[in-house]
């Protein structure tokens, strides 16, 4: 399937998901479900909930299965966009081209719809609907909370934070993006291993495709914040350069920054060479990572 | 064993836990290693892992599985004081007699201090030293999901955000309370249950104890909240009155209040009828919510 398509299939999948998932109910709760959908619905490239479905369909993976695993990870990533846009944050007034959910409906519905985000992840993923058989529940609820947690995605927002303070070198802030953004890109892909009942003895080839597909991404995301259109992508941008915060971008300058993400793209295309045409669509996704304008 | 050295020996195998769970590493994260610490160890009442230890201990639980089921609960309440103390909810500088974790870290700190709390929860559920039997662990993860969900304490908070604005009658705030507190406190008592193997039509006794628990137990903090002393209590008290909110209390006055958290400990008792003296330490549990001065 041409990767536009993919795109596309997952994106309207995760909103009805959602959409079912957050039905806002007719008492006092309603503004928190409201902020929770504001969040939650619309937007966003859903690349987590695509990788765990491409990386699913390899093994042969129940469709439904793959998109509940892919809505409890998208789930993880909107708290944190929730939780990181705070005035205490980044403050930031728009994300994917609509006001924050702090600036709709202020900090504390913001500070709650995030957390509550977060509980449903876990809701989702120990429902046996998402799999009949709990070990692979289990192991991916493992998955979820150590890649988001201060091991992963949590302790790489810490260190973000510290980056404003201190001059990180490339080792400390390839790192720093390892956890904060590549954890969950990581465990998106494991994810679809552990549905597809891959041992972790033959994840090897694709951990090594997400850990350099993360890390391309957020090479991307780097070059975007300085080069990028702010309305294309949804976000007020060239906020670390402003903040003082190295970035790869930073440290190795705009055109070694490219080349750095275009190696690691083949890096991680060569990593699927096990794999035969069913995997088109994680080359796919790795190519996409640099083409992106958002 | 009598209700004290209980406690107490709760309290401090909490913070064992979290001691060694949240070791401070030697990075740019210590920080926030450090802000979860602040909040997750020393002080606290530790009910709700007392919960699980005592309703574990009727059905011959290990007690070591227990004791991870409480510290998983309990990283969960953790994390819900921290968010509930930011200046953007509560705005409260005192906690357990301590600078709240914002004041101590900062306000970005303390946000991702809950999140990784939170997240730590449902790690340390998954983790199979928690219980051998992946069923056990699906089904743990699934009730501390929803307990803590929007359906459940983050509901809660909802509601009570909303209880600034409008004035909630008598069953809107019993509502509010079981979903705020209660959830947790009913979640623990279901967890030792789960953990003892109880199918859920064996259940019913023990979640008539825990709902009735859980009420008479808000209804004791609300009596606290205006006839306690700060400094024993640890926190700023009067503020629900001073935020307009309606409690038992403004609704019910301080006498009947009293009254029905005392009917409430009566019948959270013969919920028990069916156990023995084994299950003693809940009954002290029961009485203990309104003798406690903090």
């Amino acid at each position: 399937m041409p990767l536009q398509a993919a795109l596309r299939e997952v994106a309207d999948d995760i909103d009805r998901r959602f959409d079912s998932l957050l039905a806002v109910p007719d008492d006092p709760r309603a503004d928190l479900y409201r902020a929770m959908r504001h969040a939650a619905i619309g937007g966003g490239k859903r690349l987590r909930p695509l990788l765990v479905a491409a990386t699913a369909r390899l093994f042969g993976v129940d469709r439904d299965c793959a998109g509940r695993v892919g809505a409890a990870i998208e789930c993880i990533h909107v708290y944190s966009l929730v939780h990181d846009d705070l005035p205490a944050m980044d403050d930031d007034d728009l994300r994917r081209g609509k006001p924050t959910v702090h600036k709709a409906y202020g900090e504390a519905i913001a500070i709650l719809a995030g957390d509550c985000l977060h509980a449903l992840a876990f809701e989702i993923l120990a429902d046996d609907r998402t799999h009949g058989d709990p070990y692979v529940r289990a192991e991916l609820i493992q998955c979820l909370a150590h890649a988001s947690g201060p091991a992963g995605m949590g302790g790489g927002q810490m260190m973000d934070l510290e980056a404003e303070k201190t001059s990180f070198d490339l080792p400390t802030v390839t790192r720093l993006q390892a956890m904060k953004t590549g954890a969950l890109i990581a465990c998106s892909v494991e994810s679809g291993a552990i549905l597809g009942r891959v041992p972790p003895e033959g994840r090897t080839g694709l951990r090594g495709y997400a850990r350099d597909v993360g890390l391309a991404f957020q090479i991307a995301d780097d070059l975007l914040d300085v080069e990028g259109d702010e309305e294309a992508v949804g976000k007020a941008l060239r906020k670390d350069g402003d903040a003082g915060k190295e970035t790869f971008v930073s440290l190795l300058g705009v055109d070694r920054a490219r080349e750095q993400a275009r190696l690691l793209v083949e890096q991680a295309i060569d990593h699927l060479h096990s794999f035969g045409n069913e995997a088109d669509l994680l080359r796919d996704i790795a190519r996409f990572t640099l083409e992106r304008d958002r």
